[in-house]
């Protein structure tokens, strides 16, 4: 942060200065002071800094966050999933034939542990069963009505409420130092621009996702874009970089993650010359979150922890690191 | 543009403001005082003026600009076709089997019109030869050191030089006006990220053109990414509102194009809600560039010039709409 002082406005400049010492005095005041929050703050110092030899001009300023388990929670299932099987629900009266084909008749019989059995897969499936042939709009309409209502199953809150509260320091802090901050996620591209500029302040052209095809057509003479059920990128481990260089173009400073789906994200991004940010958020907290790492069945970490004192890379402990989780707790 | 004034400081915002007012007296100098310059002032300050029922919240300002025969010419051929040209000849001795296989063997004899024969068509398979198996990195490094040294066979001008005064100043007084500028282009995204920075002031994430595959892989260790034959997205005509569905996630309010590959694109930009801006580049000029349109292999303008004034897009005639086509004639 820089103020431009002229003499003939010092005074005013001396309190907007004030203002801004006394703002910048804590930029992440839900992060306790141990080595992440330092990581943090050192890294930006550096890059910021004009003259130090790891000073990066703003235009390179850019950082990359993961958002199932890095920027909100995951648990008990990736919350987009609720979202589908919410659809597929919904549309079951059309597609008869989903009665007894897997994973569809697991989902309709309610039955998540068996419709997820067949992981990622499973859910890509449900995901192009669920979205395709609906126009970009119809889907965008049908996300944001869904997130009015539904609710976390196990806090009963909103999902966009289940967000992170340091998280939401380090995008504005870094945002604040000239940074532009991406999401780069696992998660579907057009379910989440509907709402992360409201949540995170990050528009939907920095969000970069799993992104399936598009289709220009005129429908009774106006132009739609309708969703197909193809795949055009997986954002998920290798696809991670390539969506970064396909939709961003240069290689990040900063990147989050939080399992091994973002490992060759914060490989990619770490591996670039000068000073790089690699972090990685640890679910720790069985009691104010959820705790699990190499087992679980979503957000697996466990490459990821064991190369991160390798690499440079720093873990945040949950549990330790951070002083509130979500928003409503502060 | 909006000056916030203190009482405290209102002489030194009174200077501030005449210097604002003194720049924004003419943002547009190279136009003449014709139809299109009217139809961008008005736009621009009805989609900005505060209460105004077209008003449009900084967010929503995007606009979008096709680049070949748009921000820079495009004759006697593409400009990256050039670029390839020069490739596939470093590359021949590689390829012993491309003297007898088209289109390489007409390159590989100067002979472009036969190389471009085969159209659009011909030009991808050229290009995917060209680039593919290349990492992001050396192809960056490639197309920035031959622009360097390259120069269009007309002019004698490296092609950087040979972009459209008018439309910088579009561009500037937009981006002043809270816009965000994007490129969305049929030219390879790639190709166009290394300059657009310094060239028009587009930094490489707001760079939509046409793309091809990507691979993450480690080269002894290092990770890299490299460039795939195959076709991600022919960002021309339907594909170019599907770029930009996929890259920037809302619909633009203003496009600016030249030629029936744009077509889409502005028919998506002005059949959103709400005050929309659509303007072609006629290339009307064969004294200070080039006329052409209806009959030209690059950059064909038929179906767009029939239907500008059903549909309310403004043709702007170079010839005597623009004072100066090139920075250097100013």
């Amino acid at each position: 942060m820089k103020t431009r002082c002229l003499p003939t406005i010092a005074l005013t400049c001396a309190l907007a200065l004030t203002a801004t010492l006394a703002r910048a005095a804590d930029p992440l005041p839900s992060w306790n002071d141990t080595a992440p929050k330092q990581a943090i703050l050192a890294f930006v110092e550096k890059v910021t800094k004009e003259g130090s030899p790891d000073f990066v001009p703003v235009a390179g300023r850019i950082a990359t966050f993961d958002n199932d388990g890095t920027l909100w929670s995951e648990q008990p299932m990736y919350f987009q999933a609720f979202f589908i099987f919410d659809r597929i629900k919904a549309l079951a009266p059309q597609h008869p034939e989903w009665s007894d084909k897997e994973p569809f008749a697991s989902v309709l019989k309610g039955d998540v542990k068996s419709a997820l059995a067949g992981g990622e897969k499973a859910l890509a499936a449900l995901m192009a069963a669920a979205h395709s042939g609906m126009t970009t709009e119809e889907f965008e309409n049908s996300v944001t009505d869904w997130l009015a209502t539904a609710k976390h199953p196990k806090t009963g809150r909103p999902f966009t409420e289940m967000v992170f509260q340091p998280m939401l320091e380090v995008l504005a802090y870094l945002r604040a130092n000239g940074f532009k901050t991406f999401i780069v996620s696992g998660g579907g591209i057009e379910f989440m621009r509907p709402w992360t500029e409201r949540v995170y302040g990050i528009p939907p052209e920095q969000v970069v996702g799993t992104s399936g095809g598009l289709k220009y057509e005129l429908r009774d003479g106006s132009p739609v874009i309708v969703k197909l059920p193809e795949l055009v990128l997986n954002d998920d481990k290798e696809g991670k970089p390539v969506g970064i260089q396909r939709h961003i173009g240069r290689r990040p400073i900063a990147a989050f993650g939080n399992s091994d789906g973002d490992f060759q994200m914060l490989e990619w991004t770490t591996a670039g010359k000068g000073a790089r940010l690699g972090m990685i958020v640890h679910h720790t907290d069985a009691v104010r979150e959820v705790a699990y790492d190499r087992e679980s069945h979503v957000g697996r970490l466990d490459k990821g922890l064991d190369e991160a004192p390798k690499r440079g890379w720093t873990v945040i402990d949950m549990k330790t690191d951070w002083k509130t989780i979500f928003p409503a707790d502060k």
